[in-house]
């Protein structure tokens, strides 16, 4: 009995601990770009890489960007951005296209750079993610 | 003792995944709509359906749209979004009006559709119901 | 034994309730700035005020205006929005400054007005305080 309860109060002891060093040592943050200005494209792309590099923020972030509506222009090889999203990939940001907007412009995924994810709607992952503690920016 | 010690464990426990599961079942998220134009005002409300439509979400999200600045545009009864908001509304999404903006817009509630909730400040809403875990998003 | 035990049952449950407490009484909101559109900017500063005077809010809020890109002319001394950001001061309002716009953009802080504070990355600041707990708005 007295051996149950010790395990019972260590099992939720250090589920809280972990759940908080979690919370510690990791920022994740979720962008949303829904924009085709090019303005706003490359803003978005410049922002995240800022973060990236922010002193305290390097090597502790996770950053995905969500693209949907104007915003898989971005994303588009006939578009001028592979290179500054090629960067954004290399330091570990995730890209991902909203799966309705394809539908809605009648877009197809051969369209789209091959290093590019894809979500069932962008709006959904913006929803999802910050539930799970992401941190949200619009730029 | 051993009683009251057993009592306090299980309490904790289960105190822990009540709050787990909560988290784990329902999504909340809150659109802020604070522009009267015609782009905006259909991308945010096309964004809602394909939320509620997402298949990770499909009955298991809250929405609540709250609308200030050139925003209250969207809830008059001389524009031409009734149809799109009923639509909304029947499917569970709650449509609130700042009422800062009313009063600085000299705009009367009988100006907006019945079907309309207000709050005291948009933004005071924005801030309270991400504190409370709801997810926000800006379109 | 025994007392080992009780101490980490009541460790635990203490600690709950004090993160309980702490979520309950005490908004804290972080502002985004990046335009430098005049409607924007002054929107951006009503919007704030609004907030503060929310009556679910009064006295219990805590606000950031954090300025990145075009949002830095708000705090340009050549500007007009000095007795506007004075008042937002004086009810407690952080005003912030992104340290990446100003080396971008040229611009030395001596231009900025005396009672501005400065962060590594106007991102990084979004990101870091919602992790903290922050609700975010983007105006």
């Amino acid at each position: 009995m007295k051996k149950i309860m010790l395990l019972l109060c260590l099992f939720t002891l250090l589920g809280s601990q972990y759940a908080m060093s979690q919370r510690k040592t990791k920022y994740r943050a979720i962008y949303q770009l829904n924009s085709d200005d090019d303005k706003v494209i490359r803003n978005t792309l410049r922002n995240i890489k800022n973060a990236l590099e922010d002193p305290r923020l390097q090597g502790k972030v996770t950053i995905e960007l969500v693209a949907h509506g104007g915003g898989v222009t971005a994303y588009k090889k006939d578009q001028p951005y592979e290179s500054l999203l090629q960067e954004l990939q290399d330091k570990g940001v995730l890209l991902v296209e909203c799966e309705n907007t394809l539908r809605e412009r009648k877009i197809s995924k051969e369209e789209l750079f091959p290093f590019i994810h894809y979500t069932p709607s962008g709006n959904g992952e913006l929803i999802i993610k910050q539930k799970e503690g992401w941190s949200y920016i619009h730029p």
